[in-house]
């Protein structure tokens, strides 16, 4: 940021009062303007025994199969944002069941959340953004050919679930490529108080 | 928004090829400027039969009683926001237990999420933030004093919880002042596939 987007003024890089981290700060206006991390919404569609992944026909990660997903727009719930993204890549109407992972990945300032869902009905198809949609087995899906460690991650624990228990906590999860010893990954078992 | 904050030229609203809803591009450098929701995480912080609430001394809602809660800074995980803005506004030292509620506030395009936390030790303080913070049982909660309706929920939501069955599950909330009739409060339970 190198000018300030409400007067057009070049902007500083200081503390402001009461604060406790730098910010761009307008030098004619005094206006602050704050960068915050972004949300993405995304489904894992879900119908019988198996699971709903769209090829990548934009960067990054073209190529890579990827739950649908985006960032959430203003003026929309969370769940909105995640059937949204789920038509708009992959023409496909999906019932909200939960929350299951929300995916804190620091070093790129994102919270990621992927909502289990329910494919009303088998019908969906590519688009601008996804030249091959499809239903995938736990035998069928690509493992290496995933776009992103939280597809991985959902994946992977749902399938788990799915064998295991067949039941679908929320997880809480955290990854921060700089500093990996950081990372996390909770299972949110209820709470005894 | 009316410069780029870029390059400094005037920006023009307008939706870019490919896309769905009007942007500001900047009229020169082209770049897209993208606005977003921003997540709030706090905590609602239990100790014993008790629950930590702090008096608002900043706009807005100044003199009211409300969760420690705060907009989520880049690099950080979303608990590790919480505890951040718990121990700015509270002087508190918590332990997050578990996910609790997450609330789509529509109208100011905010996701909030508290988190429920236990209390290690019966200190705390007034801050800068805070002009009072103290320790409320059910029956001393100032109900009418309450600063934000996502605190109420939440407060609500936790005596509930507690006297009925002592387990604590997600609640999805979505809250639209232009649109009442869309508000819902979910309890997440656990999902059958």
């Amino acid at each position: 940021m190198n000018y300030c987007s409400e007067c057009g003024n070049s902007v500083e890089l200081r503390i402001p009062e009461g604060d406790h981290l730098p910010r761009h700060i307008c030098t004619v206006c005094e206006l602050i303007h704050y960068s915050n991390p972004r949300i993405i919404a995304g489904c894992l569609p879900v119908y019988g025994d198996k699971v709903l992944l769209c090829k990548r026909d934009i960067e990054p990660r073209l190529g890579y199969w990827t739950l649908p997903a985006g960032f959430l727009e203003n003026g929309e719930t969370t769940e909105q944002g995640a059937m949204r993204e789920t038509w708009e890549e992959a023409l496909a109407t999906v019932e909200i069941l939960s929350l299951y992972t929300i995916t804190s990945i620091v070093h790129v300032n994102q919270v990621q959340m992927f909502y289990l869902a329910r494919l009303l009905k088998p019908e969906f198809g590519s688009t601008s953004e996804s030249s091959e949609v499809r239903l995938f087995s736990e035998e069928e899906i690509p493992w290496d050919e995933l776009a992103f460690p939280t597809v991985v991650n959902a994946l992977q624990r749902f399938f788990n679930d799915r064998r295991e228990s067949g039941r679908y906590p929320l997880y809480r999860i955290s990854l921060n490529r700089q500093d990996p010893e950081s990372n996390e990954l909770l299972s949110q078992s209820e709470v005894e108080l």
